[in-house]
């Protein structure tokens, strides 16, 4: 039985198109409205074909009037600070709305225009919005009108590094995380730096210290401790389409197995449909989780300096984007948290 | 002892940047001025790291005078129908030029036209221009004032089927080219179909029978053949960063042994320093060829179709673009034909 | 409503990896029994971790009496030769078999010894398999208690050529195939020449006219034409993991217009729920079938060649493997044919 | 004016190949003698056909006594515990020996021992060999018989960690080293998990803490520091042939700012031949030294931390193997140290 009608503004990017996969089998919601970056009007199933038999459903130019009328749920799926203008519209049409941005993420709206160089549009709304990462918000997504998504990155950190320290077992101040990314997670651009032959058969660290993701981290973690965490966070650009494996290093207070760090993990995310605690000696491998809503995370305890290696691992478009946000959706409207996967 | 003062115009792009890495270790070609797309003046070495210690070389904004006065010769690496504008220029001073573009490879005005889509601003010296590929006009280019080198698709797909057109065994108007492209031959451009997850695990045909290297094809065939030629190709998107590998289906008009066409190569190529034919049973793999001005030919006979299938394979770079152009040159100056490679 | 009890021996190769995926998802069907080259017993989900919470079951070391016990249905993914040794033993206790290796698909067991260098050991059961394209055999395989589950390379060809030839409109003698094929398709193998070092950034042909996918393209177009056909089939090793593009060459015997033959495509196979035919002038991506059990069909006709060329696009491991014999099962045991999909 | 006569034992695997590539071409030597793994002897022109018309030389299996008859100085390209079996032949013969495996890099046999899973066999000529790192080593290379070639971990670790340990800036204790590898890093092996769809579209960490490269970055650092030095290194796997990629973290002991230690980099460097310290803001990428003898640094503070990021980029084939195997040869034999580059 579908329960609800859901739109997609912003089909045709790479997490608008992985929302529109996931969504088009999901047992209880029906796709009735998806918009483009198309010129002409064309069917969704044209411009992806394996749509076909399974949907049919033009992709429109965007109209907010239009996508209100025909939706219960939105999911704006909209370049940073274009969220901001039309999520309000929504909202105070009686919509729920996962805004798969940035732009409901960080509460305040100085970082926020600190990191994306404008001002917030929105401060009335960023006020309610719930930052949706379910393992640590689950109870507030459940009523949430308004969900933000968090961004790629930050899944696969926060997921690696909130069981130390919520149990105070790191320095927060030199939680370093080393992180890799494949290239859908730039999105679907025309930019010279992500031609193919520029980046197929290379790699490179990019914008260390200072990537736009660092803030949402910082604040959750930051949450989580009670006090302020500023972590160092490095990222990295991989030659392949999916995938963003977090490699963490966790400076402990005190000497603690791997055993007993291993059951931890363990424990924190026992109940946690969607993360995967492997076992002792095992690390994860992007390959296991491209095309799920998986985390991963297998870890290491290096006795002599104190140290917890943890290594996540994610697919940015599933569990880092469209597939975290129908996982959302499927608190905010009761459904099984893992209908749809 | 260096003989020549040599620039490359358009030193950015992927031929241009392969240009000035064979000419920085050539012999006796002096790198005395390049220009590029970059908006700011850098040394070339920044642009390209692994020039240190090799060349130390301003990459300015364009200048015909500057180039005109610090170079014999000049390699336009222009895009189709702006190299036309500059030529006549240099050749009138008297410099040398070779040609990267397709502005001067086809000898008829009006074919140029149905294919690139604008008007021909440069009939006269297009009538003076040598088609660089030496292995057809090796004693035209020794003389040249002008060289057109050729097309990257041309030159695998005519050195493999120009002994078969010479001696007379193919049925000319069953000549089939399935060619199969790097992404550089593409340039190094922004442009969303060319983003790294566009390209990266998939592949297609393209511009089937319709591409504008066709005309290169049929007019060099032709002139071999003392009649007209018009193949069937078909190009493909490899993802993967340089080399053509083309698959060649020839009808024989009678029955050849594999032994005999294989000498029938490897007699016509027998003085040639780039083209490498295979032992009996080894067809050619990209690999191979990478970073080389080389074409590998294998070939085998299927006797009861009276079928010959010719495999060549090329770096589009190198013997499809910069590499062939310093061939060229080392013929137009005396040089070793093989000098810097 | 859970039906029936499948099992997949071989479920750690690539084919058995993606059958058990399907299957893990189907409605209509319970994974019972999972074997794998394992040599320690470990359960499914650890070696494939995306499994995890959908289900729960020993990967064991090949047993056929249990296999036999626990299964109404059974996948055979074993290596060519092997197959033929167990299939009597599940058909014989009533079991239906979908066997995924060669060993059933050439009715002529003297064409298979040529092939596969070894003996047809169960001829008797060879003369009831279905081969099983469902777009040529649907009705057989709704009955067949034993189907042999089409090569990758000869899917994607057949289908491609089929209408033409059932139409009567292409020189037989002339039909030409250039496939590319990914890697999955040599197999989960440890072998030099497939090392990623060895395949990445190259590209090559292999096998000319000789693979032995050939007798299996030359039986069934056979079949159709009623007349004996030999193709004419160069493979091609691509650099990426999943995916079969075959360009096809086919001489008419008249003149047809591209709208004439994109017409009888789309008639052809307009009740097919897996083939998708394109608009004019739209070729396939391997992109757009990876990961589905579609094949995607392009044409475009040379006119003055009277040549029609055919592209096609499959999945080798979905329609070329696992997906196309789960549409196999869906036939065989009266679910939607596209249950699971 | 060719000097000397050189060998190469192992001379099909990858860091053979490239040996064998870049002698070839070299000024100063003759490759008068390869090896390999071929069951058959052929033509090492044959195997690598980009070698024709460059050099014509059979690859044998190995003979002892001839490599040392027909060369004045050898490169074992031999696995692990292989090469101390034959140094002592070739040095008791009076020849120079460049040893490209592990044997003789770490001075202490039983860290050998408990790395390798084997006795030392050749202690005596142990005690002699020097670690052919040259930016740390190069007036002991200039006299030595027997030198061990680094291994490329080492390499792109030591170059980035080793000025800031000179200078005494950095807590010994904190140093990690987050290290990304192509997969020609692992050899040209037949191996299921080096199997092209086990790596490609994929990425891990393996063998945290523990891999065999880590007691040799210890003790050269050690050497520098003259004291205990233990770094904390996670290696990853990386879909890509060429490359190391470092990302290390240098915990400071006291406030130093970026120009500041940009400065001690260039001024450690600045004489250098194969060290590229990039401008301040620029941080290097794998493709700028694919296929050189690079070492490319680049690096940011983070003064809030007290913490250095140094990103170090080398070719493992390169700096990281035949590349530096060259450079060492270069000094062995005083030719220019840039010969052949």
């Amino acid at each position: 039985m579908k329960n609800i009608r859901v739109g997609v503004v912003g089909a045709t990017g790479y997490t608008g198109e992985e929302l529109v996969r996931l969504l088009a089998w999901h047992p209880n919601a029906t796709l009735a409205y998806v918009s483009g970056k198309e010129d002409r009007q064309v069917r969704i199933q044209e411009i992806f074909p394996y749509l076909r038999n399974r949907i049919d459903l033009e992709c429109k130019a965007f109209s907010a009037d239009e996508a209100r009328d025909k939706c219960d749920l939105v999911f704006l799926s909209l370049p940073h600070t274009v969220s901001m203008r039309f999520a309000p519209f929504f909202l105070k049409a009686g919509k729920k709305v996962i805004d798969v941005s940035a732009d409901y993420r960080l509460k305040d709206a100085a970082v926020f225009e600190k990191f994306y160089k404008t001002a917030h549009k929105d401060v009335v709304n960023l006020g309610q919005a719930v930052y949706g990462l379910p393992e640590l918000n689950r109870e507030k997504i459940r009523t949430a009108k308004l969900v933000a998504n968090p961004g790629c990155y930050p899944t696969g950190a926060i997921l690696g590094v909130f069981p130390c320290v919520k149990e105070g077992l790191v320095h927060l101040e030199g939680i370093g995380i080393d992180a890799k990314s494949g290239v859908t997670g730039a999105g679907r651009k025309a930019e010279k730096s992500l031609n193919f032959s520029e980046v197929n058969e290379s790699f490179k660290a990019y914008r260390p210290f200072e990537h736009q993701h660092v803030p949402e981290m910082d604040q959750e973690l930051s949450r989580v401790a009670k006090q302020n965490v500023s972590v160092i966070f490095v990222p990295h650009l991989l030659p392949l389409n999916r995938g963003i494996l977090s490699t963490i290093y966790l400076p402990l207070k005190k000497a603690v197995s791997e055993e007993d760090l291993l059951a931890l993990y363990r424990k924190t995310y026992e109940n946690e449909p969607f993360v995967n605690v492997y076992a002792k000696g095992a690390l994860p491998e992007l390959k296991n989780v491209a095309r799920t809503n998986f985390c991963d995370i297998g870890l290491r305890v290096l006795p002599e300096k104190k140290l917890a290696l943890v290594v996540t691992a994610i697919d940015n478009l599933g569990k880092g984007a469209a597939g975290q946000a129908v996982q959302n959706m499927n608190l905010m409207c009761g459904f099984e948290e893992t209908a749809g996967f």
